[in-house]
């Protein structure tokens, strides 16, 4: 697998070329799913900080960039810092709010990455707000065949349920991390699957030059685009965390800025856990937070103005008993509606994430996954990282569990809908209430029958039967019915069209920089 | 178990009293749990609608109560409002939007309920928020025994957790129905049971006239007041609800005017389900829910002007394709909120529900359990029934569902606090911040020491470890932990202290009345 795309990969890619008229194939039937949208978050979000809060937090983040200052472990980045007029002591990096704030008033509030299927165009901003897989875990886990390091293969299949649910709309990380595959051709295995197994927005990792050239050159080819053409709009994006406290390593800047200079987003997530890497107060972790990412966000718009970036937040708590991290918390809600808060102040888009400790897909696994869900809603959150399959803090990817997890992402989807809210004439229904009239039922009149068919989200993998129908039917519990429903959209899936000069493009760019070893690995 | 107090109980009671001087029973060992408080919800609450939403939504409400009107199936109800010059019309009465809102004028829109133990006083309005244990279920479903017809020692046992959890601020209608006592006594034995092994709010059907002047006279008794005293503040509260559409029927409204003409609280609850007893549509629902709760706390006033009322939303809605109810959906969550901006609207405190329409407590369960508290946060309700133990769209209760649901309310509780988003300089910490410097580690600095033994919420059923510790520890799912966790609190379970001469007072009542046959079953 890590010589060269596999003859079954090709024998696929010719396959898809071969039916590129075919247009049906978009009818799934695992499921009964919701179509592709991108969601509009129609709430004003949940504001902890009064104005005085708000300017406190923005004093802190200030006071960090300005007195105590920023590492940043890149020669090319303090040399651009420097040269913009911060304070640069050996590799910390002071910078004063005039400074700061001038470089945000050129980020965008809002931008739009186009992927190879331009259907699949999705907004990163405003009051839009859209849904990333699961990012990075080292380890899969289903129900058959427990945990266990991640594979080539476990990464197709979540790249399959990425693909084939529509409230997925972003290829991110790797949803395992193929250990299988060398690192050093990993990322180029992965791209390949991403970019023919996906039509979606992909993702690259900020993980040395060569890496970061070579996943901009394989969304291009995949796309079929001119290099101006690429340059020209957003076409896939990366995400960087900074080393907290108070550090941006060498790779992530480096990746951070040859995107940037190609008008590629930039996301800037500081992974801030209040009592380990930050402070032990919520508001201390997230002016840390914001200062991190917002010093990285300068450089960024100093070096191009106007490049679109976004804000992330991934402040948490550890456990103090363990020190173990801790995720969906009350302090994690309220970190990031701080967060948005911010963002919002600052005019930048944010990220927050679909998270939980648990290790399997439980009672505590949803109630930690809703609880980080709705603090993404009442956040104002704009993308939504691990949103689907995140299990044990991000060291486990799930299928099972990212099937639990769509059931939410499409309750979201459908709570932003008008309809659940709106109150016209036809909405109040008071000729049915009158017609009906006391005792009466609604289920036959023209009000209903008129409505029935759209009327209320419809789940795939909640039941809602009575428990007798529902033991009758076997009593399954609802991880093993989203292991069959997982199962089920595996067998049945079948790859995004692509256009075949594309993929052959993409397939030769791919063998050749494998053949020549890839990227180096003593990063 | 029918006849009288067992002998058990007899013995218990007495127990309860020689240790009326031990003061350190509070400490339970099962779980280290938050301390009792009444909860007070900082966030502004979510509101779909805009004020021309409100408009429309209550001009909906008064059109159904003025002109399609609402049957009163109570002779006594019908010639009051006749009195109070509503139209009349046979059972259909017709009240118009000055009526309705001069009585809702006199409602008050926060008060207080009084339990024998003063320090149990809960507050019913404004930001407060309580929690009701689940009520009502005819079955019980345990992981041990599976699920099967309540009766009286599993009702004990949910009076037992009731009282544990200090996130459980009312002892509620019965968590499940005991069938193994006949209902002429049914509520004698419930209630001796429910005063004693608890010292929280108390709760009277209104199943007729006997039972709710039996249950006032119980809670009088078991706090040892005279009549006047008993009438002079809230004490107990009852639920009505009706029978939608567009109906309230006779034990329901007998026993609301008894509460209110003694001073004691009445919950006006309409069960509208979208699609079935209500319209398809969600505006619908709520304007028919509304005109049903406005009616009846209309009535209400005008017989008591300034007695305590609430206003609650049942509205959910049905599974299209089979009928069945559903809970914790999206469309629940819309009416939920609007019902509270209504409410607010109408000056009234307003109870919702933690409901679900799962079988068993898996990751179904948690997450329309988690829609349906988040939506009860987000709306500012003041009342959640059902917060803990609800399975099955009500028809079960179970013990860890309720273990599990208390870890929410703690989390909401938490969530609550001001310490999760104040923003002092102590809060902010940039003394830590440069103190600790880049790369460097929060746990021993000092400010991380003076606070880490309270910074965070500290779960009693979630489990933080990592995979490899949970896995070698037995790798036990959520349920089973919960499990754990309740047979632990009933095997060291100890009823709160009651004064013995109360206690024997309440106890010679109960079995007075039993002897006399208890309430009539011909309603």
């Amino acid at each position: 697998m890590t010589e060269d795309p596999t003859p079954r990969q090709k024998e696929r890619g010719r396959r898809s070329g071969g039916r590129a008229g075919n247009q049906s194939r978009a009818g799934h039937a695992a499921i009964d799913q919701m179509p592709w949208r991108i969601p509009v978050n129609p709430d004003r979000p949940t504001e902890p900080l009064d104005a005085e809060g708000v300017q406190a937090l923005h004093r802190g983040a200030m006071h960090i960039l300005s007195e105590i200052g920023i590492e940043f472990l890149n020669p090319e980045a303090l040399a651009i810092l420097k040269q913009a007029g911060c304070r640069v002591d050996g590799e910390r990096v002071r910078m004063d709010e005039d400074f700061v704030m001038e470089m945000l008033s050129h980020a965008p509030d809002s931008f739009t990455i186009t992927p190879r299927n331009p259907d699949r165009e999705i907004v990163i901003g405003g009051r839009h707000m859209v849904f990333v897989n699961v990012s990075s875990p080292p380890n899969a886990w289903d129900l058959e065949r427990g945990k266990r390091t991640g594979d080539f293969e476990t990464f197709k299949e979540f790249m399959k349920l990425t693909q084939y649910f529509n409230c997925i709309h972003i290829a991110g990380g790797y949803p395992v991390e193929p250990v299988d595959i060398h690192p050093s051709v990993r990322h180029l295995d992965c791209l390949y699957e991403k970019l023919t197994l996906t039509d979606k927005v992909v993702h690259a990792y900020s993980l040395g030059a060569e890496r970061v050239e070579d996943v901009m050159e394989m969304t291009r080819l995949a796309a079929g685009l001119s290099h101006s053409e690429f340059e020209a709009r957003p076409r896939m994006y990366t995400n960087i965390n900074s080393v907290s406290p108070l550090k941006h390593d060498y790779p992530m800047l480096d990746g951070a800025m040859r995107l940037a200079r190609r008008g590629q987003p930039v996301v800037v997530t500081p992974f801030t856990l209040a009592g380990a890497m930050a402070p032990v107060t919520m508001a201390g972790a997230v002016a840390l937070s914001l200062a991190e990412g917002l010093a990285a966000i300068a450089l960024l718009q100093y070096i191009k103005p106007g490049c679109p970036v976004a804000i992330g937040t991934f402040t948490s708590n550890v456990d103090m008993k363990s020190g173990a991290p801790a995720f969906g918390t009350p302090e994690y809600m309220r970190a990031t509606q701080m967060t948005g808060q911010m963002a919002r102040f600052y005019k930048l888009p944010l990220r927050s994430s679909g998270v939980c400790a648990a290790n399997i897909p439980d009672g505590q696994a949803m109630w930690e996954t809703s609880n980080s869900l709705w603090a993404a809603v009442q956040s104002g959150t704009n993308m939504v990282y691990h949103a689907a399959g995140w299990l044990e803090g991000g060291l486990i990817a799930s299928p099972e569990k990212f099937v639990m997890d769509c059931e939410i992402l499409q309750m979201i989807q459908r709570y932003f809908e008008e309809a659940t809210f709106a109150t016209t004439p036809e909405d109040i229904a008071l000729d049915a209430i009158r017609e009906v009239g006391p005792g009466g039922h609604y289920f036959g009149c023209q009000h209903t029958q008129d409505r029935y068919q759209t009327a209320f989200y419809s789940p795939f993998v909640s039941d809602w039967r009575n428990y007798e129908a529902w033991a009758a039917d076997g009593g399954v519990w609802t991880p093993e019915r989203a292991h069959r429903i997982y199962k089920q959209i595996l067998a049945e899936f079948t790859p995004p069209l692509i256009n075949e000069d594309h993929r052959e493009d993409l397939y030769r760019f791919t063998a050749k920089r494998k053949q020549e070893g890839g990227a180096p690995t003593d990063f």
